[in-house]
Formats: structure tokens, C-alpha cells, sequence
């Protein structure tokens, strides 16, 4: 599991003050751009420089209790599922503080060539950075 | 069937140089928005004086083709499910242009006091506006 | 004068409940991006085929109402001198039903090549769209 | 000087490639909470418990160099004025790597009331926290 700490910023509140939903998909892209930083040049450059990306085929999330201005968050990062070129990674957005479950988003992505927007099989640098990271659930033994 | 025309704007466009996935769930919200704006006062009204909102408890968001920068899409919204208190709204995502369906959105939310955070039944003016919207799919006949 | 008009949404408001200041130049740009329309292929065009981009270079900002949600605004772009490269632009942020001049802001940039981003001489059609919009002050006679 | 670091992000470029302008001031924004943290609740207890904010009065940017994916900045934070209620603030931006000043922001803003919108005299913790940041330039003596 990766780990990436927030705290709620001012911009993140909406007009009912708790947190816009979408925002929870910014927290995770944060922690999934933060998980890439080991990789040499980070996530930048593997946009950048290396033209790949991970764009989402589907998204599924869980929203278990509201979040508010002044609060931080541990955004919890796990892969899920590593295809040939394709990528499930889980997000568990749990607050500091009471170790409360706010939101749990599912994420299926694709790893892609930017310039045409056509996946491409996952290299090996990104490959073991995934598999170090890979969910080993009890019921999949 | 509701529509909301909306163009891709400048700041919806990330370092990928598509639009950046949770922009999406804004471009729904905007849909939202504008779906209640029959309502007296809009949906402002609705979340600044009557101090209803709609916090979201589940989403899940298929993508089905990437969207650039100069492009124009309809947000389709219909009423899939209308209980006491939730209600189940779609989102469909087309390319003005071509049609192509980029991306649908499935979407409950919980009608609530916004004060407490605490769900309320859904009142009539609203509940009268979903029903007007409410999908009927032939497989429920 | 080039008008565009805008409704305050609920992602704007930040939580001391006032449109987000940041969000001001936000509403500028899409008055800016609309103002563009009647070129061919419009702003977006500019950008990803013509590569011509308008860095800005200084901006200043003067607020004088706070605006809330529910309220809507029409943004008014006057250009105010043009330049080989460089363009300056007026916004003034009227709040719609009232009339109230809510924020005045001047904008600098500098018509730019992305790929280089160096300035370039502004080209004829630009120019022309730009001379149509140019204000022509009293005290400048 | 008080000194925030921040890495550009993803959602922070827009279609031309670079740090879209109005995302300096969310920097800016997030500069000046984290220069609040030192106060009882930080920023977040000053809005949402006493109901004290800084709506913006009058803002001026410079923009020296542009700013890319992959860059990471120092935004530092100086108190160039403090009023009965109104307070100066600026904002150097440098690039961490080379020191390179990309944008200079001047900032002026109001403590209120935020119930109210109203002007109230700053009370003593903010004008001791303001005074220990206050610039004293040479020029001043």
C-alpha cells in the first residue's frame, strides 16, 4: 500500500461546504502522480518525455461520509489487478484524526501512447513499480 | 431526457491533452445545476435558502473515447430511480459533431439537509420535476 | 465592446461561501476564449493547430463587491492597446440584475508561439478582430 | 519570508502547455494557509469558527518565465503592509532547480467578517503573526 497525506484546501469546498465530489478524483490522481515518483523524472516525465499516460476507462466510487474544510486525509493507494496493458488500482480515502473511511474509488486505467492514444504493454520499470504495490487479497490464494 | 450543451475549455485540458477525467463529473454537476434551474431560484435557491443538496453515495464513470480541447459535447441527464430519499441519475456524454458517445456516468445521490448532513424526503416541486425525467426502459414494463 | 455572460457555479464558491478570487481570471479567460468564436476554428484552433498562444504577462485586479452563488455576471472585454506583439485587455465584471461593477481587470499578454514561446508579430486576422474591439477613450483624442 | 514549496500538477497545465495563469493565485491562496497553520486551527478554524477571512481587494501579477509539468516552485511570502484592517501581501514565485523568478504577486486584502462581508480591525494573534513576516526594506528607514 502507498500512502499520500492531504489536507482539504479552500478551493476544494463547494457552495453546501463540504468537499466538491470531484475533487475526491483530483486527490487520487495527486497520490497516483506521488506513487509514479520513484520512476525516474516522475509521472512528468513519464507524460512529457516518455508520451505515456494513463488515461480511465472506468471509475467506480463509494462515498461513505462527508469531508470538510480544515480536515486532512491519507489517501491509500493499492493495484489491483496488473494486464498486459492495463492497470485496476483502489483508492481509500481514510481522515487523519478518527482513521474514518470516507470514500473508496475503484480505477481502471489503460497505459497509453499519447501522441496516437493507443495502449501499449506496460514497460517493465512501470510493471515492477506496479507489482511491488499489488494487492495480494486473502481470497484470491 | 434533459441536455446541457457544453465546449471543452481551456482549463479542462491536462498534460495529456485530453480532458482531465474529474472534469467530467463537473461538466455533470453543471448538467445538474441546470436540469433544477425550473425549480424557484434555481438550484442556488435550493442550496443557499432551502439548504437542500445532494451529496453523492455512489458514482461509477465508463469512458468510452478521450475528448480534446475545441470540442463540444451534450451531457444527456436522465431519472433512472427515485426512492424516499436517493435518487439515481445518467449521464451520457456525446460529442456534438460526430455523436460518438465519449463517456456515461451513473450517479445516486441522497437528497439531505445540508446543516445536519442528514437525508430528508425528497419534496414534491422536486420530486415532480424528477418523475418528468424519470427513464422508462422498456425492460421494466 | 465583446459581452459575455456567466453564471457563478457551484464549484466557484469557496468556503468562506464568495466566488473564489482565482476563479475571476477564470471567468476572464472564457470571456476571452468566447471572444475568439469568430475566428476560424476558434480559440482552440489557435492553440492546437496554429500554435498561438497569449501568455500573459501582467495582470491587476481591482474587486469591489464579492459575488455569491446564485448570482450571474456578465464579463465585458474591451481591448485596450495593440501592440507588435503585445495586446492589452479591459474586463469589467457587472453583476447582472443590479448592474454593480463587481471587478476591473486589466490583462497583459503577448502573443506567443507555444512550441517556442517567443512573441510573434500579430498576425492580420487577429489583428483585425482585435481593432474591432478596440476601445477609443475620450482623453486619447 | 515565510517559504511554501509546491510541485506543479497536472490539472495545473492547461491546452498551451503551461501552468494555466490563474492557477499562480490558488498557489498564492495555498502559500497563505499554510502561513496561517501557526494560528490556533490554522486557516480553516479562522474561517469556519470565527468567520474571519481576507477577501481580495486588489491583486497585481508580473509574470517573468513560464512554468511547465515536472517544475516545482517556491512560493515566498512576505507582509508588505498592515492596516487598521486591510494588509499587503507578496508573493515571489521561484523555480526550484534554478532559482529562476517566474512570477511576482502583489496582494491586498481586507480582514471581515465573513457573516457580513465587513471590514473589522485585525485582531492581535493575526497582526503578530503579519508583523513577524513584515518586510522592512532598506528604502523604508
Amino acid at each position: 500500500m502507498f500512502s499520500y497525506r492531504r489536507a482539504v484546501r479552500f478551493e476544494d469546498i463547494d457552495a453546501a461546504q463540504i468537499v466538491f465530489f470531484p475533487r475526491y478524483l483530483v486527490y487520487c490522481h495527486e497520490a497516483l502522480e506521488q506513487f509514479f515518483a520513484s520512476l525516474e523524472g516522475g509521472y512528468a516525465s513519464l507524460i512529457m518525455k516518455r508520451r505515456l499516460g494513463l488515461p480511465a476507462v472506468h471509475i467506480d466510487m463509494e462515498f461513505m461520509k462527508p469531508l470538510h474544510y480544515g480536515e486532512e486525509v491519507a489517501v491509500q493507494l493499492d493495484v489491483t489487478k496488473i494486464g498486459k496493458s492495463s492497470v485496476g488500482l483502489r483508492y481509500t480515502v481514510i481522515r487523519i484524526g478518527d482513521g474514518a473511511e470516507l470514500a473508496r474509488i475503484n480505477h481502471v486505467c489503460v497505459l497509453s501512447n499519447l501522441d496516437v492514444l493507443k495502449s501499449v504493454p506496460i514497460p517493465d520499470d512501470i510493471r515492477t513499480l506496479l507489482e511491488h504495490h499489488l494487492l495480494h487479497e486473502p481470497d484470491r490464494i
